[in-house]
């Protein structure tokens, strides 16, 4: 087999096999197949697409390429969670204890973040003594005993996807649903999931714009978790505005202790059920969604839910005494209210740009390297379809610093306001299995 | 500038500008633009094309990215023909002498060949003691005094497109319309040519099979050339056979002298009379093309094209009586008719696979660094339209190895006979200007 013929196969539009895709993923992994070859291959792929064949086929090589992490020691059906990225997505944050609540194991491999705000790890780390350090026995242990623990990523898991993805990002190849499909689903099959829940944001602040390329990227990654034998759908959820009030590390985790007690913003609560519902179906906890929601709207309400968060803080090292006073999370030195210049409905935030804000206070990495400032962030104070009156806040925001004309200006131009009513934007577009 | 945000300007079919081409190139040839990156880009154009204007700016880089030969030493109108590639292509050996002898100033530069047959140089070296190399003031002077001379090729000419090219080819990009055209282009224009005469061949031994797809060549060739300031025309003819009867280097040195004489292949003859023509008109010799014909075909009659040609081989070493005796080239130890099977009009001879024959003996380089035997070949018997009896000779053998049962095979594989009556094929489909 020759790369050369293999490009010109896909070129051509003609569908490659199983092996012939196995042989590039892992040529170029070990290096005998160049970068510029890849890359070649990679622009063919945007304009000629694979197959759900193909796209399956390319999962499981990328999954092949490097190490797969054995969750076997763990009962139940390991469900996983994802999202394609937004901006003060706390989901993660409320789920994994939410549906552990009602039994349905979480076995967390998280990552730090990069750009708008932080990852997983970085907002658990604003409660004090928290880890994400520990063997793969005592990650094992923690889940048989509180069905949820969150591990630093360790091993090298699918470095065919990180080589690719990182080539991806120089040759205008990113865009592509096939590739952005198989990178996301190989790195879930890799972590040991049984099931996967996606959650496919679309609107202004998401990397699919529109509907319906979250649509086909949604549908494109179902399909390959079915292909390989993990039972996988997808919610299309709005991304319009940021989701929740916060932008930042302990101001989510704060955020997320709300929404456990039952007074968390709606349109978080809202998605939350909906995520969670369908890992307690696909974990086999709840025959219906109806009686899987039934069941997490309880677990809120009995308190089982914050309880559970509690049990997992303190099992990592965490002082749960957050959870009941959240005045012990990190805080910032300055509060500034952004004024509205001018009275109206909100019809606009652009998320990526209020995302920017955020991390300008330090909130996020601008660089792998950059430091976080986990007090520091954004509070929505208005969000689309609400009425504001001039000088009225829009938004609060925590810093440590004082030099924050950057950021204020940003929050100004993220938002927009108009004299007619607006409706607020649907949160759950579709479902797709 | 960015190179991922050009690959992606491209990739979306917008137009580049000509900085951004000017650029993308020096990038490449300077090393700053790496190979992975170029190769991406490269399949982008591959689907997305590109406009003339961009076809000019890309042709133009890679002329600047190396040398450049000055010609201005040289009196009159440098017309330099090119022709893209075929099976026993004797056009350049005729065509020098014979536009020279009737005042077009010919400077050839010129390489050896690779694959199939030698190239031109490797041509002339039948002839002893000839040889390519001098100053490029002996070059200037030969030409001014002769009007014809033949140098090696000498200097960095388009490392641009030398580098691109052997990316190309190991990527799948090598088949593009603008790719292959601002490649041809790039080195007549580095090689100092005013004006060009292309000949384009198209049909089962061309690299464009279809005439279609040569037409498109040819319009992208001439429009780069005259929208950079060189007078350009191009012939597209026949190469659904090898042109002529010859296919090997001492054997197409005597076919040209035959020509020369007027006693040669009909097709031959006919594809160099209409070439000449045009590079006589360029090079302001004749106004119309009949009148450039009639003084090309006196040029024969008289005996003039056939004295240029002496006097050429003697002025670069070479020993000119070959010209009136060709048993003075060299000549295989074996000559082996191969026979028709059966009887029938021919219907097809595979040009291509003729011309791996040929190689196969010794007529051609598999690799750059393969010898070459100037004295072996094929010497077609038949072609398209002749009849043949069985145990006729299709074609004649001329080897110095005994073990030919691979090269006997290929002929056979490579005509085709008839029971019904067929026409000769076209030999000139177009003139594009």
């Amino acid at each position: 087999m020759r790369m050369v013929d293999l490009i010109e196969k896909k070129r051509d539009g003609l569908e490659l096999t199983k092996e012939e895709i196995g042989f590039v993923i892992k040529g170029y992994t070990e290096g005998s197949i160049p970068d510029y070859q890849m890359s070649a291959f990679a622009m063919a792929v945007y304009f000629k697409n694979m197959t759900d064949e193909e796209r399956a086929a390319l999962t499981l090589a990328m999954v092949e390429s490097g190490d797969q992490i054995n969750l076997s020691g763990i009962k139940g059906i390991k469900v996983d969670k994802h999202s394609t990225g937004g901006v003060g997505d706390t989901t993660t944050l409320v789920l994994a204890p939410l549906v552990a609540s009602v039994g349905v194991p979480v076995a967390k491999m998280s990552g730090r973040g990069l750009g708008h705000t932080g990852g997983t790890i970085d907002k658990l780390e604003s409660v004090r003594g928290f880890s994400v350090e520990m063997s793969s026995n005592k990650f094992i242990e923690l889940v048989n005993n509180n069905k949820v623990a969150v591990v630093g990523q360790s091993g090298n898991l699918t470095p065919a996807d990180k080589k690719l993805y990182a080539l991806r990002d120089v040759t205008a190849t990113v865009n592509s649903i096939p590739l952005i499909a198989s990178s996301i689903m190989s790195k879930k099959i890799a972590s040991g999931a049984d099931a996967i829940v996606l959650d496919v944001k679309t609107g202004a602040g998401a990397f699919m714009k529109e509907l319906r390329q979250a649509e086909e990227l949604a549908k494109a990654m179902v399909d390959i978790g079915n292909n390989l034998g993990r039972n996988t759908i997808a919610i299309i959820s709005d991304m319009s505005q940021p989701l929740g009030f916060a932008i930042g590390n302990a101001l989510e985790v704060k955020e997320a202790i709300e929404t456990l007690k039952g007074n968390g913003p709606q349109d978080l609560l809202e998605l939350c059920i909906a995520l969670g519902s369908h890992m307690v179906v696909l974990a086999g906890q709840s025959n219906t969604l109806d009686e899987a929601k039934q069941l997490l709207e309880n677990a809120i309400k009995s308190g089982k839910a914050l309880e559970t968060f509690k049990t997992f803080l303190s099992a990592q090292g965490g002082d749960s005494s957050v959870v009941d006073d959240v005045s012990k999370l990190p805080t910032a030195k300055y509060k500034i209210d952004v004024l509205a210049k001018q009275s109206g409905y909100i019809s606009n935030i652009i998320a990526d740009k209020i995302g920017v804000a955020a991390m300008i206070l330090g909130a996020g990495r601008a660089t792998k390297d950059s430091n976080i400032d986990l007090a520091v962030g954004i509070e929505l104070r208005k969000k689309i379809g609400d009425y504001v009156e001039e000088g009225e806040a829009l938004v609060t925001l925590h810093s440590n610093k004082e030099n924050i004309g950057d950021c204020i200006n940003r929050v100004y131009e993220s938002y927009t306001t108009s004299t007619e009513k607006i409706n607020n934007p649907t949160l759950i577009y579709k479902e797709i299995r």
